[in-house]
């Protein structure tokens, strides 16, 4: 089964395709790759690795807090987001959890492992995937004891600016209900602390990110919560793990979220890339392309294509891309990109433009 | 409180030394440091940054397997030992747990977190702590769900040859209990597979294993279980959280264990120089010195010194050394170094003598 993007060990066992060899789109890592500080920190990183950690991460809390403008005892490093998303429910135990989707899957899978239910509130794909807030409000009454929100949304692309996010934080509070947002790729969307959650400063919002999309580091495995309740904060505490993040992440983590250049360049080139690229791609008769404020698109293939036809033949050009018939809601017409260097976008297009062109 | 060895980093914060600059005998890592294949390998290790690790492991199982002579979905490898011992009693939840002890503290922060209840058994000081089988025997009756022995032991080095855990294991199977074994440190006695608890092969059995230790890679994690009970493996599946093991940690777990010179070097280097500090380290009056099969020592301090103050003498020459008196069973006269490099010990030997000689 497909659960996650990016599987290219996968691709070379199964198929036997060298992984530098594949033009991978099916993760959604930044095309700029890492920013160049850390990578001539990574060169000289021995030292790093024949010590164990700092097992209080001082200077990654430290680090981060100071982005954030916020304290560091409200700062939790993880072995990247998932490592959090498994916690928190862990510790939370909630009976009943709303999930407003497609979403990342991996939410379910914690929910589930803590012994907990869960529904889901569908974004409806004539509305592009945006959400309907008002509907949303309404669903709450029903009774959740978390509502799970992923913004920008993984794999819609679409993002909720934080006035409307302060309306729901607002609702759930109402209903005594927690709110996980996960801002994993937010950094796409502005500058940090623009437009995250962790500005609404909420003893009800649990804010966590992954680290690893917009700096380019899947491989070292960074992430970090940010919560302001006292009562989840000293469990999640309890339940550290002792030297749950590796040494290279952890200095990643004290270098990467301040390299201004590298962080407004990336959102940039991103930015103006995305733009031509889905210009590109709309113009391809036999697909729709959703709007998305991030560095992945969503899109669906007409019903007289087959989607994993097309995928093996592109695979035999060696792109790989990102089936999303396992999100919830979403059928076997729909598939994921992520937006690459202009070079490779404008390889895949004209690789999608022969397919759809011939095969039709 | 201390907690564990190896902090530098906090060394750093309060007292000012530069982590560069401390001598760490706190931490039992190996002095020869990484394989040079591993530091090759590492060199050039941004592509493996670059994406998400092989969320199978395949190539890591695969490399572990063929080095214990079974098959791949017998090994769980982990982000360090750490993350499987706590997954390990958090799929078992037992009720009541034996652990022999003097040891790691991990296994009751584990298992308390699981929700379980520990009890020790005690390794007594005037047998050299090493563990009395007829007497651990007699204890297994008063019913157990797990006996948790760590061989060699930390902190004080014992060790208990295959045969012995063999009539340990006998008799717990003869209970109905299950045994976890961590074998962090035996690499350091001989090469693997030997005397490893894994031949036992058996469904009551859990060994589980560090590789930062002996492969001198504490800060990028990695550990590996083996078990043979299917409903425990079962639920280790089931409850791993995906990329739980960092890229590069992935990548030095398929080289290291393969390098035979390096490991067979590392541990005639270790043994040697372990017997050489030993003698050196008996000669000093005031210092009880314990057996030990690997590369650190426990060593007891007697009453007329102080061992705060000593350690506080050693930090002004850069010596940082390991307060074991939060171990169960020991008092604030034990102490654990590691076994360093030859001139090392032989400063740190030294630097006792003065003390020890000048405070008395």
């Amino acid at each position: 089964m497909i659960r996650h993007g990016g599987n290219i060990y996968e691709t070379q066992r199964n198929r036997g395709i060298p992984t530098d060899e594949l033009i991978d789109f099916s993760a959604n890592i930044n095309p700029l790759g890492m920013a160049p500080a850390l990578k001539d920190a990574l060169a000289d990183s021995f030292e790093a690795i024949l010590h164990y950690p700092d097992i209080e991460y001082f200077n990654l809390k430290q680090s981060i807090a100071s982005v954030y403008g916020i304290a560091p005892e409200f700062i939790f490093p993880g072995n990247g987001a998932g490592e959090l998303i498994f916690r928190y429910f862990r510790v939370l135990r909630p009976k009943k959890v709303l999930i407003v989707a497609p979403t990342f899957s991996e939410y379910e899978q914690a929910i589930r492992l803590a012994g907990g239910e869960v529904e889901y509130f569908q974004l409806q794909e004539d509305a592009d995937f945006n959400l309907d807030i008002a509907a949303l409000k309404l669903r709450l009454a029903d009774g959740f004891d978390v509502l799970v929100l992923c913004n920008p949304n993984n794999p819609t692309g679409s993002f909720l600016p934080l006035s409307q996010l302060g309306e729901i934080v607002e609702s759930s509070q109402h209903y005594g209900m927690q709110v996980m947002v996960d801002e994993s790729f937010i950094d796409f969307v502005c500058e940090a602390p623009q437009q995250s959650a962790v500005q609404l400063l909420s003893e009800n919002v649990f804010v966590v990110k992954s680290l690893t999309k917009f700096y380019a580091i899947p491989g070292l495995r960074l992430g970090f919560a940010v919560s302001f309740n006292t009562d989840v904060n000293e469990l999640l505490n309890y339940t550290r793990e002792p030297w749950n993040i590796n040494a290279l992440a952890a200095m990643a983590g004290e270098i990467i979220l301040h390299q201004t250049d590298y962080i407004r360049e990336s959102i940039r080139y991103v930015d103006a890339e995305r733009v031509r690229f889905v210009e590109d791609l709309k113009k391809i008769d036999g697909l729709t392309v959703y709007p998305s404020s991030v560095n992945f698109l969503l899109l669906r293939l007409d019903e007289r294509f087959d989607l994993c036809d097309m995928s093996e033949k592109l695979l035999q050009k060696k792109f790989l891309i990102r089936n999303a018939s396992n999100f919830e809601f979403l059928d076997s017409r729909y598939f994921r990109i992520a937006v690459r260097k202009r070079e490779e976008n404008i390889l895949l297009t004209q690789a999608l433009k022969e397919y759809l062109v011939i095969d039709k």
